[in-house]
């Protein structure tokens, strides 16, 4: 089997990382603490980064290099996977550097270059730079242009520079064109590294694994075999102290554009000519562009925000309650929507999206159901319990894969037929801990490595998915409250009901 | 949803013997003492024999009625399923009688029918009789005669009689047309019960439920996807104290003519207009007049007897050492068989059947396994140890289902896939433990309800299939040996290797 894209002869490399360095923006916020440093260390102790290997943090603290390094240091001992290891440490803290500056400063920007000037010639990390932004989106252009005016975004020969963003890439499709060019006119397309952490997982990449490395699947995997597909993230835990964040972006910008729309595509797209990025990508986008959005938007999705009231024994905050939410926000922290796919595969099937805070308990889900069988010769009274046949990933926690299907009731006098699951567990097949998705993906920037990283066009067309129901929800006033502890608005389960479905459980 | 042949009315009924008495031929053999009388006892237990029950033994003893219940009494007590209760016992106990007579003696079936009449008047068991011939077939014509003789079989206006035989139904075509036309003098058609208690096990039935309930499955049950499928029934122990019933029976007629062509036709039957006896029948006869035998038996057929040697750490004899066996025996305790289907649905898939005594375990599963993806879109070195997608039905012991499927390997550089499980245990979605097979068989005689009982039709097709290979073995000398504790002799890789494939490991 020839590749055209991509010699196949790479896949049996080792895939450890060369000399480079990441530079960190962004150091104080939890992501930087709980995710990306100790997947850094997890990386280092996984033997993946090279001695050549540099972190610098730039920050508005009065810190010196120890003083970050001590930072790494505790973020790594409280969340790292891996043990602890001193001798790893301490050829991780060697490379460790820290820039005290402020972002719309250009002589920060000058001091940042010396400082990795210092460290290429110090550690050999070779001029390669991986610029990480763990900052609000509206600090990218300035960090963007102060990169490019301070030349660390030239071209060196045998050297590579990368940028890293995590979401939201924009909150609709035009400020995600302004990121676009932002970013464009400084990087080329292979040089930007957008973060989508679900891509990472273990889990999500095996749908493609199930989907294409078995016969047995994509057979049944049409409007012929499937009724509906419902992908659920569902958090059992309100916003916490993200309120900064979180109003005025919502559950469908937060989890739909990004995360949601992203399984939703690797469920339904074709099979890829091969596992290369430009392919994957080119699949994921015509999928996406197939996608869509229901003509009576008001009946076919569904938003709301959590109530005050109890979860698990213990009284909540409802969300205009929480602090630094102004009471009369119309920010959803629920939201669930129909979309359709055109295409000769999926015309018909209804995909149901939804996520939500507060809900019945946290779990990440893609569930392709089944239709019923056509019919059944069992004779009408002895089926009494069964359900449509489902196909669920379980992407978080308990990952793994279930499968739902009628089964005799042993000692029944008729043929009572009943649903039963069976079960793949990740943990009992595989003895090795699934790493962290963003160890998956930092080692990924530092090889260049993109097939799980959002192209920007697909990036652009879920915003063009979102926009008209972002904009329809936002001529209805604020969303109806729902229950914490529950599975959401009331109008959640009607946009079922007028489809003739339920939501699964999850 | 209407049943052309049934009230589906029926299977809302409970499912309760009414007045009967069944009469037991062979009382003192294994088959009696470890299955018959547990499961009677078990039915009644269950509360699924009515006050007016009765249970005569026949046999060359002299014994009272006292000591036959005695024997019962010890049966159930070492082997029935459910806790002994006294006052089920009692109540049983009270319909027991003995007749203590000869087979080929006129009066003691005067007596047997004197003491139906009795049982009748005392027990109120109405006429309903059960004639139960646990006896070997070679005697089955002198009872049947003997039972029409005495006007036992006489039908009287409301009362039924029911004659239950087991297997072998013949040792050949011709052998088992002279049966069906012994019992078919005496018995219509639908008074007469081919016991085999495979039918009877619950996961047997569930083939049937999963493919015909579930609508994922029926679509991949063809050539297009499935690959070959591989029934197994497997011994780990001899012939034990067996030699006079399996010597020049030996292992295709004692289990494949029976047993694993029964499966072979619920595995590959179409769907039937609905679960009444004759639609059930009418589909298996079609599959297995569909069945063609290999044009050259000798390449793709193996049989085989186990030799002396080891098993388990423990010395084992070789079949011809075995008590009563000649040394120059040709019965082979080891079969395996291709078959085709010649059908649109099946032609191109080998059915490959196998039976034997002293192999690796005790096991019996029918395995359905898929062709491989047409395609990998990983690149080649990626894929490592992936077989075919299999799903296997468990039919003993650790009942169940297992689907094999490939999935990502966590933390894998690459698309590394290898194949994983998926099990469905009947133990942990059923509390209630399953009914033994002849629990539901005899309750299912005394109700008059046959849809898991063989017809007379099957049988003989199955001895169409069967005849040209034992034929054909029957000129080639003595089987070759094999090691006790393996999967069989050389011969059984052999014919395998010739297409292409493998025996699964069960």
């Amino acid at each position: 089997m020839t590749n055209p894209l991509r010699d196949p002869q790479d896949l049996r490399l080792p895939r450890v990382a060369g000399p480079s360095a990441v530079v960190l923006f962004g150091v104080t916020g939890d992501l930087a603490r709980k995710k990306i440093m100790p997947a850094i260390y997890d990386l280092a102790n996984r033997g993946l980064l090279p001695p050549g290997f540099g972190l610098v943090g730039f920050a508005r603290r009065e810190w010196e290099n120890e003083d970050f390094a001590q930072e790494v240091h505790d973020a790594v001992r409280e969340h790292a996977r891996t043990p602890f290891r001193e001798e790893v440490w301490r050829q991780l803290s060697q490379g460790i550097r820290f820039v005290a500056g402020d972002l719309t400063d250009r002589s920060s920007f000058d001091l940042l270059r010396s400082t990795l000037d210092e460290l290429d010639r110090a550690r050999g990390t070779l001029g390669n730079h991986a610029f990480y932004l763990s900052i609000p989106p509206g600090l990218f252009p300035v960090v963007v242009q102060q990169i490019k005016a301070t030349g660390l975004a030239e071209r060196k020969p045998g050297a590579w520079r990368r940028v890293v963003i995590e979401k939201p890439f924009g909150h609709d499709l035009a400020s995600a064109e302004d990121l676009d060019s932002v970013l464009a006119d400084v990087f080329t397309p292979d040089e930007i590294f957008r973060i989508d952490h679900y891509l990472g997982k273990e889990t999500v990449q095996n749908i493609l694994a199930v989907r294409f490395a078995n016969e047995m699947f994509e057979p049944l995997w049409n409007s012929n075999y499937v009724d509906n597909v419902q992908i659920t993230q569902a958090e059992d835990i309100g916003i916490g102290g993200r309120a900064g964040y979180y109003d005025g972006i919502g559950a469908a910008r937060d989890v739909i554009q990004n995360h949601l729309l992203q399984l939703l595509a690797l469920t339904a797209m074709e099979e890829p000519l091969n596992f290369g990025p430009e392919q994957v990508r080119l699949e994921k986008e015509k999928l996406l562009a197939a996608v869509k959005v229901p003509d009576d938007i008001g009946q076919h999705t569904a938003r709301g925000q959590y109530a005050t009231g109890w979860q698990g024994g213990i009284p909540v905050r409802g969300y205009l309650e929480e602090d630094g939410i102004p009471p009369d926000s119309s920010t959803e922290t629920f939201a669930a929507i129909r979309l359709d796919i055109d295409s000769r595969r999926w015309a018909g099937v209804p995909f149901y999206v939804r996520t939500g805070k507060r809900l019945g308990r946290r779990v990440t889900e893609v569930a392709v159901i089944f239709k019923k069988a056509p019919r059944l010769p069992f004779g009408e009274a002895s089926v009494v319990d069964s359900a449509d046949n489902a196909l669920v990933f379980r992407i978080q926690p308990d990952e793994g894969i279930t499968l739902r299907f009628g089964s005799k009731v042993p000692g029944s006098a008729a043929m009572e037929v009943r649903d039963v699951t069976m079960d793949f567990q990740y943990g009992d097949s595989f003895v090795d801990a699934s790493p962290e998705a963003y160890e998956r993906l930092i080692l990924d920037v530092l090889l260049g490595d993109p097939p799980l990283f959002p192209g920007a066009r697909e990036v652009d067309i879920s915003w063009r998915i979102l926009d008209p129901i972002l904009d329809h929800w936002s001529t209805q006033g604020q969303p109806p409250p729902y229950a914490s502890g529950g599975w959401g608005p009331a109008s959640a389960y009607e946009m079922m009901s007028r489809d003739d479905r339920v939501w699964r459980r999850p």
